[in-house]
């Protein structure tokens, strides 16, 4: 008996919709408030038809959305010939929402309004070594700082999203034997962020997760639903879109594709194997090839850089001699794009992505490198894998991530309908 | 204004989930069924509390499928203090259901009853390039041969899956480009289908989809959401399920992994390219290399072999030699199963599987070969893609096809909810 009631509750919580701590909602009134966020406005009548209820079952799930402050009325709609219908939309001012995108040297906090609109952002250098608690610490003050600049105060925060640069258990939000962070293994994430903003649900996932569900929602992947998002820097690594939704795989790790094998033969990476893309392509690779250029003398302005900045070469300085027409630099960062667009050409012919976009500080390095990663993908993949395949830089550039984190919260303080495999 | 009755048809066209020909259903009907399928049989109000209706809609919703012959009442459920409830279930006897899995060389045809029971299956040989209407032809016929057996008729056939070895545009259900069987572009299957079948509902996907989908629904992928069915015989092609769904991809052609490069030195490929995993380890390359092992003399068994048989010596030849303990024949197993499994190793990183099943005829290679895969698998992925990971033969072998297709019509006759990501 105890058996029959577990999977009932457990199976009921599965199809549940409304996971926020105040509100209570249907999952008709879900469906109503994830039509209204994908779409904008629409009126009683179109939504009733879309979602295929009764215009009578509408009008009530529309009057307890507007009772609780989530909806508002916002004018009237074209006539079809009578009666101009009210249309809906979501109303704004229902509370704020706040980003957090932890990078492994910098993070980003953002304030948007209920429908997602940023109202304040800042960005600030940080070192993720410095611990969970100074550095969610650092991010709260900011945070509150930018609230007051609103006029707004903790209590209206609605929800809180964060992005933290290594492997999350999305369930409980927290990291899983992070490389770059081992302090924050285990650390509970939420209900740190939770004393600072005591109403809000807290959501947490990987920092390339989260900028790739930001380029879904209002970046260059809008109307793409499956694509891949892959953030070259200090290392490699991508978030994956699924039919509009990040796919996180089984162990919250999908997408790791930093310790892929570009050459058997290639130099060990600090992974322990051999010829990772990340151990030849992302920057710390670039700089070091730069380095050596400098120092061999095969290039006269790197070596005149590094004359100038004894504490080494990035990737940056690459991309500055490439744009005065320092040969070795072009073909670094060319050998680089290229490198990735052959590992990036497998993983299009198992994908079949419409698009992959480029982001992260590597990807600040110019349209050679763009133009290297195109070549590359469309020399080895399937031309029907390719037909109608983008390949692009990020369009939000260091926004990506707060705007992901602050999308990330709606998906799941009104539900993303969470299907379980559980044992049935 | 024209425009806005446009969008407006199409989202609610999106929102639909009844796609059959003679049953009309609303979406939380749809919602019923898929649960009775996915779960078994349970009571109205364990639907209604799942589901989140109430009790009264509830009532409502089952007697109208009911009475369209779709759900009946199965017995009695476990009381909880007052009356034992009634329990409901699909109706197998509501009509038949008919999977075709057509192979480059081989077709299977089943026929199930509409919980998606076997009741019938036969095999056989085949030539796709005989064109689709010798070939669907045949199957047709096969078809109307088990359903003699069965005392049913063509009218009494609710729907008919089809698998076809090449990219498949699954909305329009035909085949774009496809590489082993150019005469069958562009043909319209559903329509031929539907020249025997008259009242059936006709999905198309691609062979390798509907094998995958076979194993989640009813074989080893039965608890896996998100998994990679990997073929591996005259070339090599993978399904992948994500959330328990196939997944697709921009163009239908995800999964197709036979021509990422595992090594940019090696062998040319008939694609064009070189180190194709499908030119170093599919079927034909062990073949071809057992044949170079006959006939220098490195392999007396596999010599003595090519002398019995002049036409030459295929994997299978390989898998016996093998057995009886040629050293040869054990290597050349073990290097394929080695290049696959660092291609897989890639794909691991990348999509972070729960399940990889490996079938096609290559599979019945022995247990070296899948020892090889794993161990490559663990060597280069990280410890955290693989802690989960089960690597595994297909357990529904020549089933897995056509118990696939069937399931795939079952998913379209009652909706998967197609979310678009159109213009709006």
């Amino acid at each position: 008996m105890t058996e029959q009631i577990d999977w009932l509750t457990e199976m009921t919580e599965n199809y549940k919709t409304a996971h926020t701590k105040s509100i209570k909602l249907t999952s008709s009134e879900a469906d109503v408030i994830r039509l209204l966020r994908e779409h904008g406005k629409l009126s009683r009548s179109e939504l009733a038809k879309i979602l295929g209820y009764s215009r009578a079952s509408m009008t009530t799930f529309v009057s307890n959305l507007i009772e609780q402050g989530i909806l508002m009325q916002v004018g009237e709609g074209v006539s079809k010939g009578g009666r101009r219908p009210l249309t809906l939309d979501i109303n704004g001012d229902f509370g704020y929402v706040v980003g957090y995108d932890i990078g492994a040297t910098s993070m980003d906090i953002a304030i948007s309004n209920f429908r997602g609109d940023i109202l304040a952002y800042r960005g600030a250098p940080a070192n993720v070594r410095d611990g969970a608690t100074v550095l969610l610490g650092h991010c709260a003050k900011i945070a509150q700082v930018l609230l007051a600049e609103l006029n707004a105060n903790v209590e209206q925060v609605v929800s809180v999203g964060v992005g933290v640069p290594g492997p999350v258990e999305f369930a409980r939000g927290i990291l899983i034997a992070p490389p770059l962070m081992p302090t924050w293994e285990n650390f509970e994430i939420k209900k740190f962020v939770n004393q600072t903003f005591p109403q809000a649900t807290v959501v947490v996932d990987n920092d390339v997760n989260v900028m790739a569900l930001g380029e879904q929602k209002t970046g260059a992947g809008k109307d793409a639903g499956n694509f891949i998002f892959v953030k070259i820097g200090t290392g490699i690594g991508s978030g994956i879109i699924v039919d509009g939704k990040i796919y996180r795989g089984a162990n919250g790790v999908a997408g790791n594709i930093g310790h892929i094998s570009v050459d058997a033969h290639g130099p060990i990476c600090h992974c322990g194997n051999h010829g990772c893309i990340e151990a030849i392509a992302a920057g710390p690779a670039i700089a070091a090839r730069a380095q050596q250029a400098a120092s061999n003398g095969s290039s006269d302005i790197l070596a005149q850089r590094l004359d100038e900045k004894p504490e080494g070469l990035t990737s940056i300085d690459v991309a500055e001699a490439a744009a005065v027409g320092d040969l070795i630099s072009i073909g670094l960062i060319r050998q680089s794009g290229e490198k990735i667009g052959s590992v990036l050409a497998g993983l299009v012919e198992f994908f079949n992505p419409e698009l992959i976009l480029i982001g992260g500080g590597v990807s600040n390095i110019g349209f050679d490198f763009l133009s290297s990663i195109r070549q590359a993908v469309l020399q080895r993949a399937n031309p029907l894998s390719t037909r109608d395949l983008r390949i692009e830089y990020s369009s939000l550039g260091e926004l990506a991530g707060v705007t992901g984190a602050i999308w990330l919260t709606f998906d799941y303080v009104f539900g993303v309908k969470v299907r379980s495999k559980a044992k049935l």
